[in-house]
């Protein structure tokens, strides 16, 4: 199934995503699907970024090729540095450079979305804590990573954290497409089949160190093709079995 | 005024406290004081973290002489990291040792809580957003700071940010003595008066990058004589003007 979080009439709600049409809903999909109210067409909502995250949780260079890029040695274990809520927008809106970073990059990355509290779960049971999936764009001050060392200024600017469009529940996550397309050019394009932490590593890796709760975010890494962005590029990313993510870049 | 949140027959609630007494609030006061119920003693309740942020954010080697313990240069500005809300413990609660840490290292801090949304302010308004200060540990896993490099999950297991015992709203941040005691015995003691970046500074430096909002949580850096804490350990943040943090240390 898909879930949407969309807002019209000047009020923000999740929805169930079925044929170009919104059924609302009373609250958050994962702590219960209740239907609220008549569907809506799609084309008369508009859709925003389908989380309510208590944190964002981000791996780094894990994806081999694009270690290799940063110039950088693999990891033993997943790296992890976070980004605030405050840096999410949704689908169709706009990430704004800032006038401190003389370089932005994109970067396309699966995102897994947590269902249940999850606290030192195992790798083979780590799915099951799930609720689905979407797009997300790792928006990077590369100049600034360099400069501070510590990763988080450079990650965690307003706007820096694209998500979307849509969560999509039924999705094995092992081995999907992934591509990023700037202004219509594929500029990224690997699957999740070459992660060196998978999705079931990383999720128990992260919950023996905090707990995860409903709606919490993970972003699962990038591969290689990172790159500059300028303002008014359009940027896609593209999952396989979720759909395309886009976003306007402005100054 | 002094703020606190406390649980007391089954619910969390926000309150003024004056004179041992408890003035249950309706809710968080920096959206507002509203009171609500009666007096309570504060004997009577079990106060928790004064705090529900969005978010953490936290500066590292912001005391010259934790940076020269550390054998780090000075930072040119703020270095950021994060720590998430479900690191997050009140006083009197335990910090747990997590068994793939060999060195636990307390860290005592000035916490600053934010009143208003704050985007790009000046550090002439800075403290204008800020609605009150508490005490902050900022407990750290030393050995896998140092080998992750990036400092996330080292300081990141859940109850790894102890925070209280209550907010103080009337408050200058400038020279305030602040001191860890470890089973009663000094181990930091220092002022703020010697922060590199001051509390105004580090408001307009976080603004300048990211959205604050109300409720959210600054921890301003530790001043040296970090240190290894053993399970039993009691650890005490003292900082003049606020009160004591007591916690103690389990594995």
């Amino acid at each position: 199934m898909r879930f949407c979080r969309f807002s019209y009439g000047g009020k923000t709600t999740w929805g169930i995503l079925e044929d170009e049409k919104v059924q609302p809903l009373a609250g958050p999909p994962y702590y219960g699907i209740v239907k609220e109210g008549e569907p809506l067409l799609l084309a008369d909502v508009k859709l925003v970024a389908p989380v309510e995250p208590s944190k964002i949780i981000c791996l780094g260079l894990n994806y081999a090729d694009h270690a290799k890029e940063m110039g950088v040695a693999l990891p033993e274990e997943p790296v992890l540095f976070m980004k605030p809520p405050s840096s999410i927008i949704g689908p169709g809106e706009a990430i704004v450079m800032p006038d401190v970073s003389r370089r932005v990059d994109y970067e396309a990355e699966l995102a897994v979305v947590m269902g249940k509290k999850a606290y030192k779960v195992s790798r083979e049971k780590a799915l099951e804590f799930v609720f689905g999936y979407t797009c997300a764009n790792d928006v990077t001050a590369r100049d600034l990573q360099q400069k501070d060392g510590q990763w988080t200024r450079s990650k965690s600017f307003d706007t820096f954290c694209p998500l979307g469009p849509w969560l999509e529940t039924e999705l094995d996550p092992s081995s999907l497409n992934i591509e990023l397309k700037q202004n219509g050019v594929i500029k990224q394009k690997s699957n999740t089949e070459n992660l060196i932490f998978k999705v079931p590593e990383i999720i128990s890796f992260i919950s023996s160190v905090m707990t995860l709760f409903p709606g919490d975010v993970i972003l699962t890494g990038t591969p290689a093709g990172v790159g500059p962005v300028e303002p008014g590029d359009v940027l896609e990313v593209i999952i396989e079995g979720i759909g395309t993510l886009e976003n306007r870049v402005k100054l």
